[in-house]
């Protein structure tokens, strides 16, 4: 060996030595998940759910900001693959990785490995969940917990200790019973779900209420009683605690609460809020929020955690319960509460729903300050329609189809035909775009790299059922976005566009970024975002039977900036054969 | 434009037309089937069924000998993969056709579309249905009839009419829950079927067995009466019909008869049979028979065609039953029997059913005569084993696992780490082979091209139940074989290896050629074949929940003689990125 390698060998060492040293602080999670189905009485109903590593939730991923996620999923499910989608995590520099089959990567087959490695650079409250058909309605689930490095700047509160609540519903009915049926013609709707879950658990299903029959799947044993089956949360009296609550619901908007106790909203979505206080705490599918929660209350007894269904009228459902009990008091844990369960709010009060979303603002403290005009305005009417006499949800008049092959590696590689290259219609006043003679169509929206957009979401009427209108929760892929305004009735350019207009001026609420926000019931809901990650990034209702019809639109931007795709996102659809 | 481009237009097109002339007897049949999840209700109680074309089984395929076959199959599930196996078919320069998910292609992904090009080269009564994970059992199902080409060599029988009758089980749970609790430790059995299908309708059920719940899925209605719910087959009097029959049942051995008619079974696997006459013909899954009936009974009144589960105790399921009528008679189509279903046979004779085994042999003007010895004999033991706990089926010990990677694709391009190179035992007397210390390993046997291969299928006893053994009948892709022995107790090669050299002497019966044989309870049974089609082929049980559990082998002869793989075939596991 000569001198001049020697040195340079030494001189790599030095390098790399600095990397490490640099990145010393931000360490590297590795976790190995294998995906499949196992039988699960979540609720006491015996019926199958898709596990990672057996269970469902999955585990909570932990990590502090800047660390790297390294997850390795292995598809142990017999003929169906997977994809899994890291929500509110913005993949920057990895749009690869954000787990949408048919929008960033060919789905995960059976009996293939597929790794996920991205980096968790903001604190907060996240989610994780199975993107591939309605397959996360199936019980692919979990949060992912992202706190502030050691030494790194104090959040703008304190508290003693930590919960975490994953908010749920749950069928009895497989995915593939309730897909089939929302794609029939006649449609048959999924009905109401039969649970409530609260990480993971629904001990409220009643048995009798099936009409099972004897050695039915119906299991009303002692290991469906409340306490141990349900969650149980430990307070130690006097101390406070941060819990961080998300919702993961398939279709339910949810309120929960913690009875007799108050809690005040200092997170959401990963971004700190102006702290408000509230008894129940309304929380979207694919929201996230922390709470502080101080234990004030008689510790001699037990509390019950609650969720409860609101916007929809559902007398089926029972309530999502858990118990919160004091450590240090004489009840036990298996005591439940002496009271009854809260009965929750009003479910068809809009108002009160519309007023905590205006409540939710940045914290005075951790104002990300927003552009002050969009370079682009979209205004999306959210719309049911009919399509071949299908029942279909059409943006615009646009029924999104998830393609063959994923539109990262087919708009970064030209692959003409495994896309419709028309975007669909900025507006919905656009000849043709009101959903009345709507389309399927696998369509994008091109965004100018580093450019800002404002979304309007334009509620609408249900296709029958009078004026009833839902609530949609959107959530944008590989973004945050300012929450602009939430309106009431039809948005008027002319009329609401000042609004959306951001003047600074001191002392005035600033709007808060989130990655998912709802649209309610007959209202228009405004977002603004910079269109700076390049990539390709879903938007959609977060509901899963709403997707699922097509009620979604894809954002493009800069994919030609985007680096080399790797060889294991491909392999579908028009990707055969592709390398990189 | 100059003369000489005219010119080499001109020799083109004669050439063409040349080509279409010679083929001009020969024709092409080209299908488009969209596989769908549909609520489909077979046996009155609505479930989901994987359908063709929203049908369940699907479409009987009809060809002339020498036809080409095109299927292009649509994936139209949502989540779920797909491939097709065209049962019986040898796929002689087409190894890529086979359909096997893991051995001879990449699944079909949701979206994606297919096309299986085959030619038909023998008339005969075939099968196709889905092979990958336990999917076949969801109604993916179908028969294939390939009669002789308009004035080509008679059949060495006549008849007036046709009928097909492809009998099956039926579960009532999916066979993502059977699959599940087969994988599961402990051990979750399938159970016994809830119905036995004729051409996929089981109006047998009754729904008060369920103890199914009001408002359940159990639907006694009047579309579940017998007549016309039930399998319908017209006779003429005096006519005589072949019926063709068919059994993809997914874990029943069948006995098939029609009340008061004796059948002539003439065909076997789509081969000719030295005639014999049954009363009931048991017919196990993946076989074909066609046998001729005669229209000789009253024509007043109407009889059952009826299938009972053999070689298992089962009390829970009901007899399968279908409708014969007269069309000339005074009864209609919508009256019962007057009489009660046949009873069937004894479920647990085995001594009548090998008999009718060994009575199947060539007709004695069709002998495709054997070779007299092997150039190597297999000896598999068929026998249960514990692996980490979880039940599993072995074959001289090893359990067969399908790989991420088709073996065709990995072999024929040498991908290592796809597979496990070392083959499996040739007998289970070698050291380990024994079914106690079973391994799970994606391992093939390497068969030299052209050379002549015996297997002595070796039964054994259940690992639980006693001296219970059961019957599997064992089919092999890409071949037909000669069967040449059914024997009782334990294989002995000094006593019995005699049995199995063929001397062809006149007026022995010769060896029939099938591609599907039972291995009987508490016996052996003895096949010959050449490996002369390169390619890689499965022999399996043909029991779904078997195979599933590891009982198959894989055989790859002459790979390299393969030609160039279709870029179709690739796209998962270690084939991603390749282009042929």
């Amino acid at each position: 060996m000569s001198r001049r390698p020697l040195l340079l060998l030494a001189a790599l060492v030095c390098v790399c030595s600095s990397m490490l040293l640099g990145a010393a602080e931000a360490k590297t999670h590795h976790h190995t998940w294998d995906i499949s189905y196992q039988y699960k009485s979540l609720d006491c109903f015996e019926k199958l759910a898709v596990t990672v590593n057996g269970e469902s939730p999955g585990p909570t991923i932990h990590a502090a900001r800047g660390d790297t996620v390294v997850v390795t999923v292995r598809n142990k499910l017999e003929t169906e693959n997977t994809a899994i989608h890291w929500h509110g995590i913005r993949q920057i520099g990895t749009p690869w990785a954000d787990g949408v089959s048919g929008v960033t990567q060919c789905p995960i087959l059976p009996g293939e490995t597929f790794t996920y490695r991205f980096v968790v650079d903001r604190a907060g409250t996240y989610l994780y969940h199975a993107h591939y058909g309605m397959q996360r309605v199936a019980g692919l689930n979990g949060m992912i917990v992202v706190t502030e490095p050691a030494g790194a700047a104090v959040e703008p509160f304190t508290y003693d200790g930590e919960h975490t609540v994953l908010l749920g519903d749950w069928w009895h009915k497989s995915v593939y019973e309730q897909a089939t049926g929302l794609s029939s013609n006649p449609f048959v709707f999924v009905t109401e779900p039969q649970s409530l879950l609260i990480n993971g658990r629904g001990t409220a299903f009643n048995c009798s209420q099936l009409g099972a029959p004897t050695g039915s799947a119906c299991n009303a044993s002692s290991s469906c009683a409340l306490p141990p089956a349900a969650a149980l949360f430990t307070f130690v009296p006097g101390k406070t605690y941060l819990v961080r609550i998300g919702s993961l619901a398939s279709l339910s908007s949810l309120s929960f609460e913690i009875e007799g106790h108050s809690m005040t909203v200092v997170e959401a979505d990963g971004h700190y809020v102006k702290p408000f206080v509230v008894r129940n705490l309304f929380v979207y599918s694919g929201e996230t929020y922390s709470v502080l929660v101080k234990a004030d209350q008689d510790p001699a007894r037990n509390y019950w955690a609650a969720s409860h269904i609101v916007g929809r009228d559902t007398t089926k459902t029972p309530i999502g319960k858990a118990v919160v009990s004091y450590s240090s008091g004489a009840n036990g844990l298996t005591t439940p509460p002496p009271t009854a369960p809260p009965a929750g709010p009003v479910w068809n009060d809009t108002a009160i729903r519309v007023a905590q979303s205006r409540a939710i603002v940045a914290h005075p403290a951790h104002v990300i300050p927003a552009p002050a005009r969009p370079d682009r305005t979209l205004l999306l009417l959210n719309k049911q329609a009919r399509v071949d006499g299908h029942l279909k949800w059409a943006i615009n008049g646009v029924s999104l189809a998830f393609p063959s092959t994923p539109f990262l590696v087919s708009m970064k590689r030209g692959l003409t035909g495994a896309y419709d290259p028309r975007p669909p219609p900025d507006t919905y006043t656009a000849a043709g775009a009101d959903g009345v003679n709507a389309t399927v169509r696998s369509a994008a929206y091109r965004l100018g790299l580093g450019s800002v957009v404002d979304v309007v979401l334009q509620n609408a009427e249900m296709l029958s059922g009078g004026n009833r209108s839902e609530t949609h929760p959107w959530h944008l892929h590989g973004h945050d976005f300012w929450v602009l305004a939430h309106g009431d009735g039809e948005f008027d350019p002319a009329a609401d566009g000042g609004r959306l207009v951001l003047d600074g001026r001191d002392g005035q609420d600033r709007p808060i970024m989130k990655n998912t926000v709802p649209l309610h019931p007959h209202g228009w809901t405004a977002i603004r975002f910079r269109a700076d990650n390049p990539g390709v990034w879903l938007f959609h209702c977060h509901l899963e039977a709403h997707v699922y019809m097509g009620m979604g639109v894809v954002f493009e931007e800069g994919v030609d900036k985007v680096g080399r795709l790797p060889a294991s996102i491909m392999g579908c659809g028009r990707s055969k054969g592709l390398r990189h």
